[in-house]
């Protein structure tokens, strides 16, 4: 890792996996262990970037096009890695994000039907190299999802979207995970809590070995 | 023209070029001879868009890096695209843009100097096929256009940038103009106000015949 210095950890899933139940307990459990954790989001994770995240997930008269909500996706992500991931990585530090470019990949390219090919393009444009070291996939099943979801009071532009939608975000976060085994980790995210956050544990133990925070 | 049953028309230029008021030149110039005229500007052109180009132009703490000011240029235009040009010209009207991709490689390709292929490859995904079919360029010299625009108060985050920036976007229009003379008419737009709009007119006219709003 030339640039890199720091490990890059990122959590993905449908609405209503328990993203950020398992964030809180991600971010607890590396900081007890004495990692210097960076925790953030996307779309956002600069003022300027979460302004872009507002025009992405407000409600509003107007229609956003597909084109324009995948390019204001990756202005975002520009700007969160200028400013803060890529600093973040290279003084050493350690980045938890919920949702990266994989996300992109679910719900814009799956979702969304847009070219994988474009999206890989914008990819290499604003990361280079940069991937996440490991990637956290909460999977539920699409009905289990939604309903957790559902009751969270009023839904985003994203959370308004149809069950088939979400079929094939779900299916195209799957898709990565197996193309990818050596980065995701797939977690059951249906499963009791316990047994959930012991699958993540279990993730994160290499580097915190590698990092010499904890024995091999 | 298969898809685009009006004309579109952009008018390109530096800082203090006189694009206010030759705009307004044009616009009325059409609307006496019956052209159903839609006038706008880059980026912007909805209320979305026009909330982007606010990204963009305000000066602001937190400093907006290179790639995301591109991919916010191209999300406002593929929002303006989509929701405003592109279903003008299928229904025939004719529009009049502040400003367009041109805009793009003066700016972000030459004063940046980011990538031109990248800046191409967006512009392929957001615009298929579709050019402007006229572009005037209203050209004077950095110094002279830097001055007059230094007399308008408050300068945005472009207007705030330094000569040697200016020269770079002038001479990326400039090169452009040469490759494409068939859509291109640079004005020198440091002659009196009777001479540019005359030079104008004499652009406009092939058009206005063409529709048989105006004898050939």
């Amino acid at each position: 890792m030339t640039q890199q210095a720091g490990v890059f950890i990122t959590v993905e899933g449908i609405e209503g996996v328990g993203k950020t139940t398992n964030m809180a307990f991600i971010q607890q459990y590396l900081q007890a262990l004495g990692v210097d954790l960076t925790v953030t989001r996307e779309p956002g994770g600069t003022p300027l970037a979460e302004e872009i995240r507002g025009l992405l997930l407000n409600n509003r008269d107007e229609a956003l096009n597909n084109d324009a909500e995948l390019l204001l996706v990756f202005a975002a992500r520009a700007q969160h890695l200028g400013q803060l991931i890529k600093p973040t990585l290279a003084q050493g530090g350690w980045v938890l994000s919920d949702r990266f470019t994989d996300a992109t990949y679910a719900y814009q390219g799956g979702g969304r039907e847009l070219s994988m090919e474009m999206i890989a393009n914008l990819e290499q444009m604003v990361q280079g190299d940069l991937r996440p070291n490991l990637t956290l996939l909460l999977d539920v099943p699409v009905e289990v999802g939604l309903s957790r979801a559902g009751q969270r009071g009023e839904l985003d532009r994203f959370e308004r979207e149809k069950q088939a939608f979400f079929e094939k975000v779900r299916h195209t976060y799957l898709q990565r995970a197996q193309a990818e085994p050596e980065r995701f980790c797939v977690v059951d995210a249906s499963q009791p809590l316990a047994a959930v956050q012991g699958d993540i544990e279990a993730a994160l133990r290499p580097f915190l070995v590698k990092q010499g925070l904890m024995d091999g």
